[in-house]
């Protein structure tokens, strides 16, 4: 009997880029899909804060200048990126190729206007999700519902959310969070990464390895 | 709370077109697939041989005169057919966009060189998945094992099956059928047909409903 792979197994890794208006439930949905996918690599961030007693380059961070992260970024070796605290935080090209080539996923979680530069860095190899409320509706009443902020908040948050689902038609798939449906929807996002696997143009290396010659 | 709808019932239905040359096990992964998906059509064939005692136009089959049958192939209205003692049995494409229509699936079991012809017909509404062995070796092994056919015609069926995965790319998908993992198997094309359903061209009206206007 041959050895059982799964078909996320089978073919070279992929970035999957999951984007989400504020009342999406992107958070849960994602720390789940984090649970449940079998193969997902984790990717050291790069970052332009000082290393911290304790820590080590590659292992908690890899360590920039800001003249090097800004350079990088010039030449597309950064796949996104956040200020914090004045310092740059972000993922590295060069780092997700890594887990790729291990043959590991990785699950990016990207602000809606920045999924399109990874598909431009990553070509192929990048997948794009957006995850959207069942209706902008129910979406608002999350928002809502976390009864924190100010209604003026409240207001800008949703008619950003509704700017942002405008870009739907820009990404791969649209992912829907029905409400108190995280994990189905976790694994509407599985079933995703599984097909993703086994489109033919990433299952050509199988092929080829189908037959032990050079037919194909 | 909303209704929960799963990621199949959301969007207008699809065909997804399945071939395997011989020793793929075919056979039993679409039995198991049809048991699986939550909502496939079945579609009521067409033929040309005459309308038994019992039998009901468009229960049993679509009954059709040569002429008509004929006519349907000639102007793209069968999307796939077959000759059986004299007769003309296949589908019809007005009965798949009857199912589509009504938001169910269409599982159909194609021939390698009728893949394409489906695709051409029904255009995006198609998709195709070409199931292989894990391995000629493997696929060999189970032509043989079948153990009632002489050498000559277990070697034309390999030379047949090697010739028919060379055809692999032009599928959508290439999904391997492990040994004794016909369910992972089939699990495997669910998945297919579930993320199918989430690609954002397929989700637009989703998007126009999820607002209440004409926003988008």
């Amino acid at each position: 009997m041959s050895e059982h792979r799964d078909a996320m197994e089978r073919t070279a890794g992929m970035v999957l880029v999951i984007s989400g208006p504020s009342g999406s439930g992107k958070g849960t949905v994602i720390e789940i899909l984090r649970g449940l996918a079998p193969n997902l690599g984790l990717s050291v961030s790069a970052t332009t804060r000082a290393m911290r007693e304790g820590e080590a380059e590659g292992v908690n961070y890899y360590y920039k200048t800001r003249e090097q992260f800004e350079e990088l970024i010039a030449e597309g070796g950064v796949l996104e990126y956040t200020i914090y605290n004045g310092n740059y935080y972000g993922t590295l090209k060069s780092e997700a190729e890594r887990i790729l080539d291990a043959g590991q996923d990785l699950v990016l979680e990207i602000e809606v206007d920045g999924a399109g530069q990874i598909k431009r860095l990553m070509g192929d190899r990048a997948t794009t999700v957006m995850l959207i409320a069942p209706s902008a509706e129910e979406q608002e009443r999350r928002l809502r519902g976390r009864g924190t902020e100010d209604d003026d908040v409240i207001a800008a948050r949703v008619k950003r959310a509704r700017e942002e689902i405008k870009e739907a038609p820009k990404y791969d798939y649209v992912a829907v969070n029905e409400t108190d449906r995280a994990e189905e929807c976790a694994r509407d996002i599985l079933s995703i990464i599984r097909a993703e696997h086994m489109r033919s143009d990433r299952m050509m290396t199988y092929i080829h390895d189908y037959f032990d010659d050079d037919e194909i």
